[in-house]
C-alpha cells in the first residue's frame, strides 16, 4: 500500500473555535494524535487545540506517556502542575499566569490544569505532546466516574470523606472535554 | 572513587513488618529507588514493599515514569487501575481480587490503588517498577494538598463541587503512605 | 538550587509578528528549546513560531534529532518534505498546500521547507518537535555556508556544475533565519 | 478483541514452594513475563520467584537484556556479579551474604549467581526484570549443553583445558533450572 | 517459521572491488540493513562497504536514523560534516584527512561526505551504522531530483541563484550511488 | 571547552596486523569506543579490528550492552552465537562459515565466538557495535579469573565438576585479549 502525502496530513482541525459550552468544565481538547494521523506512528509527537469558555478550564488530568508544552493564542490561562510526593512528603504546585505567546511545560505523567480567568473573554491554546499517543487521563472523572466505580469505601478512605459523598460523586455524569 | 558491592546493595529494608497505623490510609510504602542503591542509576527498575493493614489501602495514585508489577506475598488485595479517555468517553476500571502468589501489572501512568478487603488480617505485597526513580503521585494527597493549594474555584468545577466541599478537603492533613 | 515554575516558562516569545524582512529568504524561526527553558532537560519536546513574509519560505532543512508537526495559524502554507533514498533510487516529494488550521508532520531527519505562495499576505504557524534540542541544518546554508567551505572539487562534483558556480555560490552571505 | 483485567493477571504462581530436587543445581525459577502476562507487551518489566535447595543455586547466568533486583523472602543467600573486562584486563567479583529484606542489583548483561550456603534450610527469593522479556543464558548450559555442540577445539583453547575434559563435560545432561 | 544462522549472515558482499565508475560522483555503497539480513530487526545496527575512484567521493548527505562511524581499508579520504545551524549562526566544518587503519564518527542527521583527493588511486571504507534501517539523503538528489520536483521558484530563493539555474539543474540526471 | 574535529577521529589503530601470539588464544581485539573517541558519546556506536593467529579464536563472550555485526577481511573464521534458555530448555547452536566479505550478527547479550579453522593462514575481521561502549565479558575468564574469585563450590556445581577442577582452573592466567 504506498504512503502519500495524506498520511501525513490532517485538514482544518485547530483554527476554529470550538463549542466549550457542553461540557461542564467549559472546554474542548481537539488532539490530533496517531489516530488522526497515521504517518505518525514511531515519531513520538503529536498536537492540540484548546478552547476555554470564559472561567472554562482543562480541568487536573494527566498524560500516562508525553510532556507536553503549551503556547497562549487567545486570552489568559492560570496553569500549573503538581509534583510527585517529595522526599519531605510534599506535593508542590508550579503555577504561572500565561498571557499571549508565553510558553509553559507539564513534565510527563504530572497532574497539571489550565483555567481561564477571565468571565468574559474565552481563551485559546495550542499544545504538544511528545508522544504520538499520549493518552489522557481527567482524574475526577477516572477516580468517580470509571465504569464499572471504584468501590466507595477505597475512595471515601483514599479522599476522607464519607462513603455518601462519595456515592453521590459517583453518580454525577462525568464526561471528559475531548470532543 | 571505587565502586563495591554495597553500592548495589540495601540491607534489611523488605522484610520486616512496617507500621500500618500511623497512616490514615492504613498503608506503608517501603521503596528501594537510586536514593537507596547509587548503583541503580540508568538499569531502569526498583522495588517496593506494601504493608496493608485490616482494611487498609494504597489509595488511587500514579507513577509518572514507570510500570508496576505487584506479587502478594501475604493476605488478600483487592487492586484496580482505570484506563486513559477512550474514544468513546469511558474510563474503564479493570479490577482483581489477588490471594498469594498472584501477580498483577499496572501499567506506565494509569491510576491505580490496591485495597485490602479483610478486617481482620494484613496483607503485604511485593511491587516491582521499571524505572529507578519512579516518582509516585497520590491523587488526592496532590490534588487537595498541594503546597500552595491548587485554587478552589479550579476543583470545585472540576469535582463537581460546592467550593466549601473543596476548602473542607483542603484543610484536612494530606499525607503520603512512604515512610 | 530549588526548581521553580519559571524553570518551565517562557514570556512572550511566540505572540509577536516576528521581522521577515532582515532574512533573505523572507521567515523567522523563534525556537523555544532547552536552551530558553531548562526544565525540558530530558523531556523530549520544543516549540516554536515561524513568521513568513509574502512568498517567503523556510528553506529546505533537517531536524538532525526530531520530527516536527506544524499547525497554520494565518495564511497558507505550501509544505513538502523528501523521502530518502529508495531501493529505486527515487526521492519522493511529498507536498501539499496548508490552510489555517491544517497539520502536517515531517519525519525525523527529512529535508522538509514551507513556503508562502501568497505575494500579498503574511502566514504565521505553530510547529513542535519530539526534541528538547532538536537542532537544524538549513541545506543550502551548511552546504555552501559552511566555515571553513567544503572544498569546491566535492561540491562540484555533488552538484553537477563547474567549480566557479560553487565559488560563487560560496561568496554568497548565508544566514540562517532563527533570530 | 476486547482487553480485560485478565491480560494484566496470572494467578497463584509466585507462592508456592516449588520443587528443587529435580534441577541438579539445587534451585527452580518461576519467571512471570510477557509469555504468561500479554499486558506486559511494551511495558519493561517482568518477575520471578526463585527457591534454592540447603546448598542450591542459581548458576552464573545472564539476561541479555535485563537488569534484576533482588529481595530475600526466607533464608540466606550469596550472591554476586563479574564486572566486564576492565582496562586492567581484570574481571572483579561483587559478592554479598545476603539475610531476610535485603536487597541486591545485578546490572544488565553481567554474569551473576546465587548461592544459597546453608546446609539445611532453603531460601526463597523474588526478582525482579527490567524487560518484559528477560532472557536468560545459563552459561554453562550454554557453553556445554549447546545443540548443536560448539566444537571442542574452540572450547579447549577457551577454557585452557584438553578436548577430552571439553567432551566429557558435553556429554553430561545440562538442563536449566527454569521450570 | 524457524529462526536459523542464516537469518543473521549475508554472503560475499563486502569483499569485492564494486564499480564506480557507472556513477557521476565516482563511489559505489554497498550496505547491509535489514532488508539482507532479517534478523538485524530491532538490533540497531547495520554496515556497509564504500568504494571510491581516484577523484571520487560519497557526496554530501544525511542518515535520518543514524549515527556512522568508518575506517579506511584503502586509500586516502577527506573527510568532514557540518554542525547544526548555532547560536552565532555560523555551520562549522569539522573535517580530517584519513589514511589507512584512521576512524572518523559522522553524529547522526549532520550532512557529511568522504572524498578520494588522490587522483590516481581508489579508496575503500567500511562504515557501520547504528540503526538496522538508517536511511540515506543525498542532498543534491533530494533537492534538485526529487519526484515530483521541488518548485523553482523555492530553490531559486533558498540556493540565492536565478530559477533557470534551478530549472538547469533539475534537469540533470540524479542517481544516487547505492548500487 | 571547544569541540572539534579531533573529538570525532583517532588515528592508525585499524590498519596494523596486531600481535596474536602474547595471546592464549591466538587473537587481539583492538576496539575502538567512546574512551579512545569522545565525541561518540551518546552516538550508540563503536567499531574494532579483530586479529586471528591460525588456529586463533575470539573465545565465548558477551556484550552485556551491544548486537555486534562482523565482516571478514582476511581468511576464514567459523562463528557462533548460542540463543538463551527456550521454552524446551534448549540452548541453540546458530553457526555459519564466514570468507572474506561475508557479514554477520550476533544480537545484544548473546555468548558468541569467532574461530580461525586455518592451521596456516590468519584472519582478520572488522565488527561494529551498537553502543559507544557496549563492554566484553569473555565467559572463561569472568567465571574462572575473576577477582576474587568465584567460591569453588559454586563453580563446581554449575559445572557438575570437582571442585579440585575449579581450583586447578582458577589457578590458571586468565587474561584477556584486549591489548
Amino acid at each position: 500500500m504506498a504512503v502519500n502525502a495524506d498520511d501525513f496530513f490532517k485538514a482544518a482541525m485547530l483554527d476554529k473555535p470550538r463549542d466549550t459550552m457542553k461540557s461542564k468544565v467549559g472546554s474542548n481538547v481537539t488532539l490530533i494524535n496517531v489516530m488522526q494521523i497515521a504517518g505518525l506512528n514511531t515519531l513520538g509527537i503529536s498536537i492540540a487545540r484548546i478552547d476555554y469558555a470564559p472561567l472554562g478550564e482543562n480541568p487536573p488530568h494527566t498524560h500516562p506517556r508525553a510532556t507536553e508544552i503549551l503556547t497562549v493564542l487567545e486570552g489568559t490561562l492560570y496553569v500549573g502542575f503538581v509534583t510527585s510526593n517529595q522526599a519531605n512528603r510534599e506535593n508542590k504546585l508550579f503555577s504561572k499566569v500565561l498571557n499571549k505567546g508565553d510558553v509553559f511545560v507539564f513534565p510527563e505523567g504530572l497532574i497539571h490544569f489550565q483555567f481561564n480567568p477571565n468571565p468574559h473573554v474565552p481563551a485559546v491554546a495550542i499544545a504538544a505532546l511528545s508522544s504520538q499517543n499520549p493518552g489522557a487521563i481527567t482524574i475526577a472523572n477516572a477516580v468517580f466516574g470509571s465504569k464499572p466505580a471504584i468501590p466507595d469505601d477505597v475512595l471515601a478512605k483514599a479522599f476522607q470523606v464519607e462513603k455518601g459523598t462519595i456515592d453521590w460523586l459517583q453518580a454525577q455524569f462525568w464526561e471528559n472535554n475531548h470532543y
